[in-house]
């Protein structure tokens, strides 16, 4: 059901990033289901996590291990280790020591990421009978194979990769990522994993992908749920031959506004990949008095089932759009100076459907598979962009049926 | 769909207040349409309405009219006025202007209200026509078909009656709601018109009816969407044989309740009635910090369309729903101290799945079409209840198929 969904991209290597995967049968099928990536020493790691206040195990020990030099990723799919409680810490801890006695690092240096089944114990024999395999498959030409391991309900591998010139050397930002609803509490997360051969400190890393998580995957949103497993990761493995990256350079803008790149087409699949989705939606709001005003306009539309049903429906219904955003909690919003757009068709203007708009020319874009929603506050300069997709029976069947 | 409805119970007459409904042809249906309340020049009438910051033309002029001493309310179904702009406000004063021309009242004294087609004009030459046939109707013994007259998209009508005994002489609390979603922009609103012969001042049956709405109508969820429409009023006659209800008084605590208690019933309705609702989902929040944090908890609980979906398919899916606690944003919460409850099945209890949970246990409770969802977040004394119900296909029936 993915919406214009794309081939999986050529992805080239990463130098000095090195991917293998293994089949721990913790799915149980023939796939792949445990990832490993491992760095070099002068490779810097930055991590953002989820907001959800019950963290799952393996988000609490990669948290702790990120400020300890970490040169490997850890990553099983079919399986969250979340709501495990202490058995769930005492697993993600033996999972990192047991790839740190097969690489001769250290416990610490592992950061563990588990996507699956909630509320079950990790099966970490079968981890351990496998790791050796991962660790012999290791290669710098793995990426499609990574992005396949890490898959539950997705319908197809997310991969994105972009080169870029910095000082007339080439630097490669690979991306891949999983997730299908923000959140499936049994087959849970979104999980991005970047890598790139540019060289660069953790510090100003860490600023990089705050900035490309915030304005990429939080700005999505399949259900307005938030998984207790999300975690993007961006490794920086230093090999390419420019010089180090360096706060308020030109590079550094260069480089960042490329990571945000990876980050939004990354984020983009996932919406494409929704549970259930037939149409995608992006949600541009501007004339807004700032982006803070802007985002909670777009999320309460975003969010809105009412909307969502209606796009599914290709009712270009604007009642509802403009019902969300009058209870999106903005104050002194004015009814008159909201114009509500579909892609360029005017739908709504001075308080009401707009005098010119058709039925005719509403639908004809509602029958698009891509529309963009247009919100005119008429409040200030400030314009952010949310994306979703629409509500379908196959939403409601998808997680009806899925069972404990 | 109804979940365990019930049938139209008795409701006696309230003294004082009178009841007439007409047949507009604004649904273009044999069912009436238009409702009249009217009442005598010593009652008190209070207020609350739709916190959407894009009221609808009634809402607006309802505001401006409950100051002027009002003596009617003027409802129609079938059209909402919203989305209409100047002609909007123009055709809403021009409709209570052709009742107090019959009545001989000021137009002032006239609180509109409709309930419908969004961004249609109201038809008020239609209401112009049929609004002598309402007067002509007026009774006090017209409750059941005041209720039939304002349904839109409901499957049954929506009344309480209770009788309470203040100074030893009855004091009767009567109510009629409708409401299927909380928005159906379309077939829009909430709304719901209390009437009682106690004598009571305006400030003071103000302070009731907020408190009795804050508890009843703000503490049920169909879809988290909120009309452009939606209105509670409360009618006190003054006819009764009891003396004046004071602040601070006895009196008051009984009224009040008895109010509070008509206001959950009809709450409680609408939720029965929910758009598709198999279920009907009573989410109990306790040892809050906070009454703010039971509700915000609760809330995030019931509008999670993972919570709502993996209820209809009556699955236990305690994943779900503390993933949800875990992002309603509450501060320092800790995961270790949350149990949660289906019925008086613990499911949840240190961080995990409860050691005596059986999916047996578990089952049985979500085999019922009424269920309690508790939760304990051992952070303090409050408690907060919501109600919601499921989401099914039907759901997404209704508001996919449901045409502009």
């Amino acid at each position: 059901m993915a919406v214009g969904q794309t081939d999986f991209p050529v992805m080239p290597p990463i130098s000095g990033v090195q991917l293998g995967t293994a089949n721990a049968g913790i799915k149980q099928t023939v796939r792949d289901d445990l990832l490993i990536f491992q760095f070099g020493e002068k490779a810097t790691c930055a991590g953002v996590f989820t907001q959800n206040a019950f963290c799952a195990a393996p988000v609490h020990v990669a948290k702790a291990h990120l400020s300890q030099s970490p040169r490997w990723l850890l990553i099983n799919s079919g399986n969250a280790n979340a709501g495990t409680g202490e058995q769930g810490m005492r697993d993600a801890n033996q999972t990192c020591a047991d790839l740190a006695g097969i690489t001769g690092g250290r416990a610490g240096q592992v950061l563990p990421f588990s996507t699956g089944v909630i509320g079950q114990s990790l099966p970490v024999e079968k981890i351990t009978v496998a790791l050796p395999n991962a660790v012999t498959n290791l290669a710098e030409n793995n990426w499609q194979a990574a992005a396949q391991a890490i898959m539950t309900t997705d319908t197809f591998p997310k991969g994105v990769s972009k080169t870029i010139q910095l000082d007339g050397e080439n630097v490669t930002i690979n991306g891949i990522s999983k997730g299908a609803g923000m959140i499936q509490p049994n087959m849970a997360t979104m999980l991005s994993f970047i890598a790139t051969d540019a060289k660069i400190s953790q510090p100003l890393l860490q600023q990089c992908l705050a900035r490309a998580a915030e304005l990429s995957f939080n700005r999505i949103t399949v259900d307005g749920d938030t998984s207790t497993n999300d975690a993007c990761i961006l490794i920086a493995s230093g090999e390419s031959n420019t010089p180090e990256i360096l706060m308020n350079s030109q590079n550094y803008v260069i480089f960042s506004d490329a990571v945000l790149a990876v980050a939004k087409e990354l984020a983009e699949l996932i919406v494409r990949d929704g549970e259930g989705a037939t149409k995608l939606m992006r949600i541009v709001v501007s004339e807004a008095a700032s982006d803070a005003e802007a985002v909670q306009v777009a999320k309460t539309i975003a969010h809105s089932p009412l909307v969502k049903t209606a796009f599914f429906a290709s009712d270009p219904n604007w009642g509802r759009i403009l019902a969300a955003v009058g209870r999106a909690g903005v104050e002194n919003m004015e009814l008159e100076k909201i114009r509500i757009y579909l892609d360029d068709v005017c739908i709504v203007r001075n308080g009401g459907r707009a005098d010119d708009y058709t039925e005719e020319a509403g639908q004809a874009v509602m029958n698009q598979a891509e529309i963009q929603i247009g919100v005119k506050l008429g409040r200030g300069d400030f314009s952010q962009t949310v994306l979703t997709c629409d509500f379908s029976y196959d939403y409601v069947k998808i997680n009806a049926e899925y069972r404990t």
